[in-house]
Formats: structure tokens, C-alpha cells, sequence
């Protein structure tokens, strides 16, 4: 079965607001095994909006619109959905009832425009909005295809499709679907592609699809089945076969876990604590591991040393280090990563120096230039990268390298 | 003229990202004075992509595609633009040099894959790409049409648009557009929505258009003319009547000039310092800083005091303190201000501490409940705030709120 999403607003196509309605009913949808093909926006104008209704029918089983019932002139969707279903509005007592108390409740005079919220079309299932004025409902249109008309306001629509559209939907379809996230967090795409490319060539139940993210490539391997066991029994062996292809380049195979949730559950099972020493970062990493609520158990302290005074008076950096190979050096950063760990009582001291331009540049250091120190109870390792694009992308690589440094030290430590 | 907006990939199909990068587009074409009546989401899905494309070739003069440029088997939409526009792939020298520079700097092994990203459509002008490997083009298809491919990473995407778009863009319309942003730090957005009713009632050339930011309300102020000048004219008076009714709270006109660019820029002109004790934010105060290139003139260090006993040890903050009324109070907020600009020697200290949730949370203290505190040379101002949002919003809210209070300090300052 099939769904497009259409989205009704001209605040939309004006970028006055990010869609965020979009996003939600797709993950939903999704996870219910409806394919998604179509995710259209389009201004408050009825001839436009008429036509991509027509055209949705033509192509999709369930089309879900929101936005554009309220009850200004503006607000067309009831009007035009029902139109293109080759419906009639009628009035709608239930929906009445409920718009006269709502006003009476919240002591505002109900206006002729809100009237027209109680209309709705004449074969349709009316969704009662509990947090808004306006109804949402579901079109029962020809050869079985559905419109499902929802308000605008995301903390109207989301309880609004959760708890009343997801029971029609479910009983409208007869599969389920199951994927793994599996999280790669030191491999560029392309490299990881060409070492799945059987895979994913062969692929049809499960399917096997990467995306890159800053610094991860994530592989999603997805299945449709009758049930969610059923679905999952397929999932798992493709996720095995990825775990002997990549091994601990793989950090998790959780949707919802992160590169630092994962590096901060494995310090706290240790009760390993650690501390960094940023200076191009200027703080990035620490706060990404703040991220996660539980960070408190692992992490006391870290110093922003970007200027060279700092690194000396907090860390130790040696000014002999400073005046003859720099600050933006491997021996600057060892002495970053061991002099944090020393200073705070950590078990793990990470220390990040590096060039993220604009300016500053010499012959010899050009900016992306980072070096990364991870110490682990006294034993180091630096790692050189020379990284790509601007000050931004250099510094929040340099916190992804770092985190990867960090998650691959502690699984030596913990081997 | 109308354009399109075309984002290609199933990942937004799937829900797994929101898709911000539409919305950037629709706002810098909304400034360029281009109307969008469509965006659509389709997915890696060559039969569907050339449709979508076909049909928008059909009703728009500009169509905008981002994503779907990468090395994989999955990334079409190159190809299958090309095909729409009925034009062949042929190898770009420029692209191919600068692809093998990318990974010959990088220390990668370029793949067979990598290859196809050197290859553009016979009439295009060819984007280069400072951030990642995806070249994008502007195609020069039939009846003046353009088709621009973009690549979907938002730090790729937004750069390309900005510098070597928006300039193709402005050359085919005969009218000129200029803006003034006219930005606001400290009022909400229907506050100022408010003050503005009557210029936003009686607008037509200029226009006034309010943009909510985190933290921050945006007004552009927008006139189309026949030359920039003309343009310019039309604006100015309506800048200058926003400064008289929101002084001080405007803190730049400058499309590109961010709230930190101004504190930086505000501190180096006087030759003042700056240190920040960050708690809740764990950095991202003093990272955002330093996204301005020349932060190092300003800041030399700060401390990131997650645990109470870092508070006392580096800012002296008093253990009855703590004890008393709490790590989260007036009194730790002030404390760790005075005591980070004491012990960094900086004219400007910040303290931040909060609670960011989830957890920890009492009947007197809830999730959001924020002291910020700000030193100018030992004369200290706190405020409380009970910000709104999960952990990540309450933690981006107190940086811009903590921004907004360092700028008005220096206001007062240097008044």
C-alpha cells in the first residue's frame, strides 16, 4: 500500500517554518510498512492545491493532507479535498456540539467563520480534535483510496494521526515492517558501499540502503512481514553478516542510540571518568557528551585552553613544545590529552589542537590540520587528520574523530 | 519568475531527517523575490524522479534539486536530470582534478565510485564544492530553463546556494531585490509581530516578513527596484523606523553577521576579554564564540565546571553555597561569573548553570530553569529563566539567552 503526504501552507513555501509534520508522518507511516513515494507542499490556492489532490489519487492509495482547516478564507483543504473526491460538505452535529462548547469553555464568542468547521464531507469519518478547534477527517473516496484531512498545528496533528488514524491505517494493511540502524563511525560512504555492494545489489526483502552522516555512515537494513518477528527474523541475519564485515567499526544498531550515548554507557559501566582539553573545538566535544542526560556520571570537568598561556598554566603543555613545534602539533596534543586526564583525576584525558581557518595558515600546517590526543590511564595515542571544508565542518569532524578515537580506545581497554 | 523545490532521497521519505534544507531554500528565494508554488519529496527512485522532474520542467521557470549527488549506486539524481533535460554526461577536468586533490589531501583511496562524481551534463556551469566531494551544476535546459542540482548535506548545500546561485539567480530576473535583516535578541515573536501590525498591514514594496530564529526574531525588510540602489531607497526608511521603535534590542542589519559575531566584534574593539563557566551548556557557550575566526583576540580560555567540586576548585565557588540554595541558584550563577573573569583575568566572566533535564528535577526546580550570570569588571548582573523544550532546546536557548545578555552589558558598558 501506498501513501503521499501532502502539505498545505503558503507560511511553508515561504520558509517561514521548517516541516516538521512531514518528517513525523513519514517515520510514522514508515514504521507502519506504508510506502511513502510522494511528499508534496503546496501554497493556499485552490486550483494548485486541486490539482495535486487529483494527481495523488491517481497515484497513491492514502493521500494525508494538513494544514488549511482552519477557519479563515485562507483555509481551503476541506473545501477542495471534498470537492475532488466528488463529495458535498454537510454539517456535522457531533462536530457542532463540540465547537459551541469549546468556545463556551474558553468564554470567546464563536464567529460565522468557525461555523464552517463543523461542515464536513458527506461520507467521511469525522476525527474530533482535542486540542484544537478544528476536525480532522478521513475521506472514504472511490475504489477504496483514503483522504485523510489533519490540522496544521503539530500538537494538534500528532496526537490526532496517533491515536485515531493509525487504527484505520493498520486495519487497512497486512504488513509490518522491522529495520536495524547499524552505525558505522569511521569509514567514508563510498568505502563502506563498495564493501556492500553484493549486498545491497541482491537486495529486495530486506533491503540494505547507507546514508552519511557527519563523520557515521548509517546502514538501515528494513524487511516487511506479516508480523514484526517475522519481519525482524529476516533483519537479523544481514545485521550479523554487517558485524562480521565491519566489526567494532560498527558502534551501534539502535535507531535512536548516538556515537556519545554509546561512548558514555561504556565509561559508566567502567566507572571510568574523563575530561578533555579542547582548543579549536573550544568546547564542542564536551558538550556533545552533555548530551546525553547521564553525563554527569562520567564527566566532572574540561578545559577550553585556547590560548597558549592556558595550555600551560591548566595542562602542562611545555612552552619548549609551544616555541619550537607549535601548538598545532602531536606533541602539544599528548601533552593536551595527558596533562587534562592529570588535572581533572580522569581515567581518559582528550586533547584537540588544530588549525580551522580562516587565517593562520603556514606552508607546513594548512587549515583542517588537527591532532587528536586520547589518553587512557596514562597510555596515549595522537592521531593526525587533515580534515575538509569550512571552520564549522573542521571543528565538529574534529568532536566525531575524537568521540571515535575515544570509543575505540576504551574497547581496546575493555577487550 | 517561479521555481520549484525538489528534494530527492527516501531517508525523507522515511522520516529520518527533517528536511531543513527546503526550508533554507524557500527563504533565500522568497529574498531573490521568486515565487515557490511547489516543493516535493520524491525518492531515489529513477521512474519517479524523472516524472517529478519532467513535470516540473512543464509548470516552473527555475527547478532546485538537492540531493542524490554522492558516489553510490542509489545517488541518480545527476543522471536522471540529465535525461530529462535531454543532454549526455560528459567528464569534467575540473571536477576531476579537484576530486583527486580531496582525497590525495585526505589520505584516501579514491573508488570507481568517486569516478562518476567528475561527470556533468554537456550544458551546464559546473559548482564547485569547498565541503565535500559532490560537484553541483546549474543546467542550461531548453526555453531558459535552469535546473539546479545541489548536494543534500545542509553544510554543502547552503554554502553552494549562497555564493554561487543566488549570483546566477539575481542575473536572470530583471528586477533587483535588496534586504535589510533587521535582527531582534530578546522579545518573542508575537511581541514583535505586534509592534509592527500597521507596517506589515500597509506593506507592498517594501515588504516586511518576521522569521522566528532560536533566540532571536528576524524582520527582512525586502524592496524590488531596477537597480540596487533604487532598491536600497526604498528600504532604509523602514529600517530606520524598526530602530526607533526596537533600539538597542536590534543587534545588526547585516544578512550574514550573526548575535556572536557582534559580541566578538564588540569586545575586540575595545580590547576587552572574556571567560566563560559553563555547567548545563558544557561548551557550547564558548563554542559559539569561537565559530568567529578571530575569537582568539577575545578569549583565551573557559571552564566547563559539570560537578560541583570543579565549581569550587577552579572559580572558588563556596561549598555553603552549593549546600544551601544549590548548584542551580542565583548565587552559584554569580559566583562562578565573578570567580571564571578572577581566575582567567578577563574584563567580560559568564556563568551558566542550569537544569537541563531530564531528571533531577525538584518541586521548587524544574526541567528549564536556567541563572545565567554575566561580570563586566566586577559589576554582575543574573537572570533567571524558565526556558521551554527538551534537553538540547533548553541548552541552545541559554547560549542565546547568556549571547543577548553579554551584548547588553556591553551596551551599558560602552554607552
Amino acid at each position: 500500500m501506498t501513501a503521499e503526504i501532502i502539505c498545505v501552507g503558503t507560511e511553508i513555501l515561504l520558509g517561514n517554518i521548517v516541516n516538521t509534520n512531514a518528517a513525523y508522518l513519514s517515520e510514522r507511516l514508515a514504521s507502519l510498512g506504508i510506502s511513502v513515494f510522494f511528499e508534496t507542499t503546496v501554497g493556499d490556492n485552490p486550483e494548485r492545491l486541486e490539482n495535486v489532490i487529483r494527481q495523488g489519487l491517481e497515484r497513491s492509495d492514502i493521500l494525508i493532507l494538513s494544514g488549511g482547516l482552519g477557519p479563515t478564507k485562507d483555509d481551503l483543504t476541506k473545501e477542495i479535498a471534498t470537492k475532488a473526491c466528488g463529495q458535498e460538505l454537510v454539517e456535522d452535529e457531533e462536530a457542532l456540539r463540540r465547537l459551541k462548547e469549546y468556545f463556551a469553555r474558553s468564554h470567546r464568542n464563536m464567529t460565522e467563520n468557525n461555523l464552517k468547521q463543523a461542515l464536513v464531507p458527506e461520507d467521511c469519518t469525522v476525527l474530533y480534535n482535542e486540542n484544537g478547534t478544528a476536525p480532522g477527517m478521513v475521506i472514504h473516496a472511490k475504489e477504496g483510496k483514503k483522504v485523510v484531512l489533519l490540522p496544521g498545528p503539530p500538537n494538534e496533528l500528532l496526537p490526532m494521526f496517533h491515536d485515531q488514524v493509525e487504527p484505520i491505517i493498520k486495519e487497512l494493511s497486512s504488513e509490518v515492517l522491522y529495520s536495524d540502524v547499524v552505525k558505522i563511525d569511521c569509514m567514508g560512504e563510498s568505502r563502506v558501499a563498495a564493501e556492500i555492494e553484493d549486498l545491497i545489489e541482491k537486495q529486495t526483502n530486506p533491503t540494505v540502503a547507507p546514508y552519511a552522516k557527519l563523520g557515521e555512515v548509517h546502514l538501515r537494513v528494513t524487511a516487511k512481514a506479516v508480523s514484526e518477528d517475522e519481519a525482524k527474523k529476516l533483519v537479523t541475519p544481514i545485521t550479523e553478516e554487517l558485524y562480521r564485515r565491519f566489526g567494532h567499526k560498527i558502534f551501534t544498531t539502535k535507531e535512536d542510540e548516538t556515537l556519545e550515548d554509546v561512548v558514555v554507557d561504556m565509561l559508566s559501566k567502567h566507572h571510568y571518568t574523563i575530561a578533555a582539553a579542547e582548543s579549536c573545538t573550544a568546547g564542542m566535544f564536551t558538550a556533545r557528551l552533555v548530551n546525553v542526560a547521564g553525563a554527569s556520571d562520567v564527566l566532572n570537568e574540561s578545559f577550553i585552553t585556547y590560548a597558549n598561556e592556558a595550555k600551560m598554566k591548566y595542562l602542562g603543555v611545555k612552552e619548549e613544545t609551544l616555541n619550537t613545534v607549535g601548538a598545532v602539533s602531536e606533541d602539544t596534543a599528548r601533552q593536551m590529552a595527558e596533562g587534562v586526564a592529570r588535572q581533572a583525576g580522569s581515567n581518559v584525558g582528550v586533547g584537540i589542537t588544530g588549525l580551522a581557518g580562516p587565517g593562520g595558515e603556514t606552508p607546513e600546517k594548512k587549515a583542517g590540520l588537527v591532532y587528536i590526543g586520547v589518553s587512557v590511564n596514562g597510555k596515549t595515542k595522537v592521531n593526525k587528520y587533515q580534515l575538509n571544508g569550512n571552520r564549522q565542518k573542521v571543528r565538529e569532524t574534529a568532536v566525531c574523530r575524537a568521540l571515535t578515537m575515544v570509543r575505540y580506545a576504551l574497547v581496546e581497554e575493555f577487550l
